[in-house]
């Protein structure tokens, strides 16, 4: 039977400051910067749950919504939602905060997908991951859909074949036909 | 009348050297560092396109099927494909290079959506941007449906109202009634 | 009255792996690395005490027992023990974690001292740091006694006026006179 | 016998440029990177006497009383100052300068250990550092009390034991008696 | 028979954004910085050429006019001008451009040569490079003037043999015995 | 009168450690990262001489010949040779050392030209160098000759005109008739 690891088990939590080499001319963080924090977070919440080095597979939608300014303080906190023989979903929420006015705030979520692998660099397969929370069961339950939207935009699945995709796109079959 | 400018205006090439510091410890690219070099070159498209400064807007799903090693010549090309308002959703085609094999690979390609912004960080618009070869109209045609994906994927648009979404999943009305 | 905040409040947890260039020749992170990183989680945790922008004042002495191979994840875990009027002393634990063979260890810890200054760089009060576990009272309490030691190693305070010091050196009054 | 080298076979200067990324939000050079740069120029002292590969072992109390700004010089001295079987101290002089203004100060001093190793990682002893000048001398003979107070500090030697470092504090056995 | 490749095979283009690290005080471009991209980009195209490792030989006289800012979008475009045994020379043009202002300025030129190596880090033969446009022939011919530069400049011609290079100097041989 | 400095007051010595995002696949220190070195220590000998903030006007021609490995500590050795007005030449001089092995080599020369400025980076006069030593006598007195081959091969002086270049190249006005 394969082996089972909590989702708390694979909780990260990483602090950066905001340097001058990480915004662009108006004083404010660039996206890529955070894209590589998040990378970096989210290996380490998939290393943490399989023991095995990982590689990057795939990154969900992110939205910026939020400018972090020089010298603000961003905190990021990543887990396991969910493992596939080898690939693991990694949620992170990253939240920024403007230490001399006490403002903080949420700035992003993303979701990362990791493939553990061997030393040869070959996929090997991970524990499942066991949600405990009722927030790790509601993200556990979504990781289906988001991996089946991952594979049709990928090109890698049919839409048709996505079942638990429709329910993103609120498509209720009778409903629909009533459309 | 809003001004035009030619999508072949904002085409930008990156090249980037795998050096050790972008590397995991199987002397993999990291996917965080790829995805701070695409936000560069990307901004640097979205730019050109507006003449002004840009902020990260978002990233559309990217996946990652090529591993690319320490030491490899990393090829980033991007331009803007469509213009909307003050935002402008920007087209990145990576290639790896191994020189002494003579291995050349396209290895991924990605969306970001940038806005422009004045001095003080306010959205302003940008020229429309005028597509002219078979490729660019194809990207130009496809960023509208690319864009009521991320809007319904951060929950800013109903998925009934996202009409050009519909292509993607395949989604013929009548077919679905008949389901 | 004097503000107070819990020792709580100012809690900060860091992540890092270790890269090629934080590396010597026998890939072991160098202490100067470590030092860095030491230096950035705890002026956060100064800073989320004070809500002020905070300088380093003191590094007490540390020391490098375990080495820390490329690779590994560095966990620093930061908070303030006790604030004197403008300074607060910080204490930071660092764990080094090799993921794959799932040794952790406790590798070091520290004390670093920050002053809080305002815009024109001139100190500034800060709020009273109050401990509330055990561990955070056992930190404070010996906060007046590192104290002491700093001051005399800088010249800035007699031997003979550090009273709370003599507790380190086991110096017991009457013992003392009879050997 | 054991071998013997000059103390001042091993000194070693670096210059190095305040650069954006070096600083805080006040422009001010902090305290982690000068300790970061404290390291490499004590390494390479520690490597000229021993011809080995070092590794830091404990860093002595270092105060930062100088700010230091944004494009100033900063000049690091470094010398062994004694060695003992396979361990070295470094004494480090810093000096900061403001070029355009003239103005340049002794901003910092420190004392690095480092212990040189082979090429497996183990202790291997080192060469006698001879000490020739006043100054040189003066530290040489203080080596001892600061290792003491090393020890005591780490737990691995009793205060009771540690009669070199009864001189800092002043303690006068028959004075103490006295009180 | 010696293996022929295109000068326009080579080409490579690398565009930087110049970000506050690389500036000094005044928020231009430091010198060093532009040297460092210029190495890098002609490295490429050096080993575009040999399919082979590269080494830095030796950079010809570079002059900068132009101050490039902060925020600054530089570009670096490189090819082979000609190939010599193992040898190559390559030719930079960086064009640096203040997108906002729409500003774009040729700012300097370039000529680096590389030697290939093989994996022990000896040298090896590379093919030949065949111009085909006027200015690859231009640059193709000079190549052996600035060549003959170089080892004049490195004492290992005698300027009494460097017949090229007379005509930078416009040296006509009867003229000079006229004066 | 202009006022005198001294060429030895304008000294400066940098020390570096060749660390792992230094090197190429080779795993030796890049061309690109060493004249970035060469450009920060003349810059500060400039700043030296002239009090004032500097930018990099040229560089001559650099070869490189030692390959210099990972782990190595390089020095560089700066000091200015000449003024000019606004200018100043300084001369670097490079060493690299494999300290376990105790081998020392001097890899490279090099002169980079600075032109001093003033806050609004306008051209500003310089003291005049007032070399001491027969060594600095002799830089001085090539100073005249390397400046005119800058400006030859800059276009912005014709080679009849450079008296001084001619001894380069050996040039006897009554030999060369002869030919």
């Amino acid at each position: 039977m394969r082996k089972q690891k909590k989702v708390q088990d694979s909780y990260v939590i990483m602090t950066e400051l905001v340097l001058p080499n990480d915004t662009n001319t108006l004083h404010n963080l660039m996206g890529g910067r955070m894209m590589h924090w998040m990378d970096i977070v989210s290996a380490i919440a998939a290393q943490k749950h399989s023991n095995r080095i990982v590689v990057t597979a795939s990154v969900d939608n992110v939205s910026f919504s939020e400018s972090i300014k020089l010298g603000n303080v961003v905190t990021l906190e990543a887990k396991v939602t969910r493992a596939f023989n080898s690939s693991m979903e990694v949620h992170i929420v990253v939240y920024s905060e403007d230490i001399p006015s006490g403002k903080k705030v949420k700035s992003n979520q993303a979701f990362f997908t990791f493939v553990a692998v061997d030393q040869l660099g070959n996929p090997i397969d991970v524990p499942e991951a066991v949600p405990e929370t009722e927030e790790e069961i509601k993200l556990y339950e979504g990781a289906l859909r988001r991996r089946q939207l991952r594979l049709v935009l990928a090109g890698r699945m049919k839409p048709s074949e996505a079942n638990e995709l429709r329910s993103i796109f609120d498509i209720k079959e009778g409903a629909q036909g009533a459309e």
